[in-house]
């Protein structure tokens, strides 16, 4: 896969290559160099209920987990793969309205030792952070803790 | 929503009201009474590597979990609500055929008990396992538990 060094490359690549991320709407919100939020309507991703159903709150939140590192490996100019290797949801509220993923490194994770071990192994890991706000509710209406890997691309 | 009593009644009603289920291509590929497996095309639920997509496999996994419950209840001719508290994924290894998850309550749950809970409080927890088998690979190429709460409709 080509180098990913843009949220706007980020977004066309999710939705080119990843037919479901077509299916939920999904668009890139905003990147400030450490968090990367996605968003997605809820018409497209609504349960039997007409909240939000789980499966599009994970697969958002997955996906902006893995924008996100594909985004800081981009910046120091590498190419990976990126594959998630476990993760733990907790929903604690449902939600009402379009889904906003943000995702960040877990506190205590460091991206410059990520390239370092990266560039030093040609594989790294790393924890992120992937929260769910309700603006209806009270906060976080669903978090994510996922562990990835970047193993370098094989030419 | 209405009493979900056999497995022909469930795939219609997720796809008729999820529309990533339908998005997904998922139908119910058996029901033996205890184990609830469901299946997807990979066309419809690859990523950017060709193999099937985290977010898939998790919508997948969760919805066989839900329809398992609902089809437990339904069974004992009860109504409800069910909701996925939390849940723990492991993702082992990449699968590059059509995505078969299958669900039954983790060892130790007792379907009864969940019943009688229900019946008793009008709300009840249970937990599922759910695991997507690799054909090609060697087993189990994902695998989740996920805690869930069934609650009496409101009428």
């Amino acid at each position: 896969m080509a180098m990913i060094d843009h949220p706007t490359q980020l977004e066309r690549t999710l939705l080119e290559s990843i037919p479901l991320a077509r299916a939920m709407g999904l668009s890139v919100l905003d990147y400030d160099g450490n968090r990367l939020a996605l968003t997605a309507p809820l018409a497209a991703n609504v349960n039997d209920k007409g909240c939000a159903f789980g499966g599009s709150m994970v697969s958002l939140m997955t996906l902006a987990a893995w924008g996100l590192i594909n985004l800081k490996l981009g910046e120091a100019g590498l190419d990976a793969d990126v594959y998630v290797a476990d993760s733990a949801i907790s929903y604690l509220e449902p939600v009402w309205e379009a889904l906003i993923a943000e995702a960040c490194a877990e506190p205590g994770q460091d991206w410059a030792v990520f390239v370092h071990d990266f560039n030093q192994h040609g594989k790294a890991r790393i924890t992120i952070a992937v929260e769910i706000n309700s603006v209806q509710g009270a906060g976080v209406a669903c978090k994510m803790f996922a562990r990835f890997v970047a193993k370098r691309g094989e030419f």
